[in-house]
């Protein structure tokens, strides 16, 4: 624990504090146009892949928008690199990957995992940022949560009715089981790295999960990401987010996390009533809101706050990542409007 | 009322039925091999425009399938067409909207809809299927809702983020309540006049409508939701459909519907309690089941009907549309599963 008590590391233990603390996902990203410098001259596997590069990514944002959190530059698919599939992040089209696993046979020719070796790169990065942020604000990591990362990995890239992921699901469930395991195993040991080199805080992004039935998330996917969580035991405050997850809520904090991260499909009183008062919660203003006038946004800013009603444990955050076409100032007034809002 | 006293429209009064009935979102669609042969041949505007082919292809899956309803061949940006936006179905790529709404002036430009003249085909349609169902099964006419066909009209097409629908919602508030107003007198029209060609229910889409807030949702959709469906007047039974409502159900009610649409990201008693027990529910098999051997299906049919617990005013359905590689032969055992699953 940093001398200064982060704000961020109070709420995630639902303890007062002066102000609600407020991060953003992809809070570095592209509508940074220092980010975008970068990357004009390097790819997104060549950028994480450079601690010093990810180590400056990471801290871009930190001073310039006043955020009570920095939040490591990676990629949820980092994890997925050394199981052989050919990840590809192809000019302006997002992750391809160019061997798709549909099969039992596919699971079983996956090569193992070593986060050490494989990963260790951004164990350093995690290392490079402690250092430069010298105790200013909390480090969080991340990673993608099993069936996220696995939707990716049947898919071969982003998806709209994730067909393929869910027919090896329904048709191959040993198959399915054997691919979440491995990914669950390697995703706890890639956290649990995070932390060891640094990480104060774990963000589990099961970003795609809202595309399931609950029976289905409860036979699927629950014993995977409760793993994840379990291993770390408690060695770091764990934020658990999806998105589309209304119905879905009771569930993931039986999977598990110290803060639940809410979409803004839902009311913040009622999302938290669903996840209960004991865990905190995380969000939960829609990105596009970022788009318009600070004058309508603040309204908003109001209206989530006031949902929260001041009780310990909530973290203000987007309901998902920024988008690429925010202007920076309005995420700057943003974090402003919520200290300023949220002070006691 | 036809002589049969169909088990749909007793189903929407939630009086008993013998068996559960059940029809299908897209069953006149791109898995028939019989639509496919058509399609290859005319475009959809085409298709819809001629009330013979659309006809042909809302029968089509009748008989074969035998479920409990037809739904008209249409499509839910029919009446964009005469706002003068520039619709056009291009090939392999859905909808685009050459001329995107994205202004007061834009707004402002928009021709008036006459749905007698503009839109007569479609009513066409309706006698045409109506003589040749002879009473068999109801005929479902459909419009998309408000929100929804708001939201091509201001993207341009399908989109990921609705940036440009947000933004206009945000930012020009009173340009936005007035094409939600100019969409919702077109569909009440539109809508009423299909009942008064032959249409024994309606189903309003509003299929996107799980992208937004439920305060947005109050603010800036129920009403014109509300006001097409109050303009009906009970003529005719109400199915109002929506995605990812898992948080806006409660507001879907109060917008109006003898039917709520539930998709599969809800459990369908969960769904029903979040309804009111006064209302009935239509749903909710995950569509990417039908993909999945039958005998892997029919646990989740299983699984549907027991949460429906018998209680009268549950129609069977998707929790969204056909997908275009849905073997036909299971849509046809699905049907025979829901009736022999739910005899009384």
């Amino acid at each position: 624990m940093p001398p200064t008590d982060p704000l961020l590391l109070r709420a995630a233990r639902r303890e007062p504090t002066a102000v609600t603390p407020v991060w953003l996902m992809r809070q570095a990203g592209r509508y940074l146009p220092e980010y975008r410098a970068l990357r004009a001259r390097h790819g997104v596997l060549e950028l994480c892949k450079s601690p010093r590069d990810a180590a400056e990514v990471t801290l871009q944002p930190v001073d310039r928008l006043g955020v009570d959190a920095a939040i490591l530059f990676a990629d949820i698919l980092l994890v997925v690199e050394p199981l052989g599939v050919g990840l590809e992040f192809a000019q302006g089209e997002g992750p391809v990957i160019h061997r798709p696993v549909r099969s039992a046979a596919a699971v079983a020719g996956l090569a193992p995992v070593d986060v050490a070796s494989d990963l260790g790169f951004v164990f350093e990065t995690v290392r490079l940022v402690r250092r430069a942020l010298a105790g200013r604000v909390p480090l969080i990591g991340f990673a993608g949560a099993p069936f996220t990362v696995a939707s990716y990995v049947v898919e071969g890239g982003p998806s709209r009715d994730y067909v393929h992921t869910k027919r090896l699901m329904y048709e191959a469930p040993d198959a399915w089981h054997r691919l979440m395991a491995i990914l669950a195993g390697a995703t706890a040991a890639y956290l649990g790295g995070q932390i060891a080199a640094g990480a104060q805080a774990v963000q589990l992004f099961d970003s795609w999960v809202g595309v399931l039935a609950p029976d289905d998330y409860r036979e699927f996917v629950l014993p995977y990401t409760r793993a994840v969580i379990a291993a770390l035991d408690g060695a770091a405050p764990v934020i658990h987010f999806g998105t589309g997850t209304a119905a879905l809520l009771p569930l993931m904090r039986e999977a598990g996390g110290d803060v639940i991260g809410l979409d803004w499909r839902v009311d913040l009183d009622a999302g938290w009533a669903a996840v209960g008062h004991d865990r905190g919660v995380q969000g939960n203003l829609d990105p596009v809101a970022l788009l318009a006038r600070p004058a309508v946004f603040r309204e908003r800013v109001k209206a989530i706050l006031a949902r929260a009603g001041g009780r310990p444990g909530h973290v203000f955050n987007l309901g998902h990542g920024v988008l690429k076409e925010t202007p920076v100032e309005h995420v700057r007034a943003l974090v402003d409007m919520v200290h300023e809002l949220s002070a006691r």
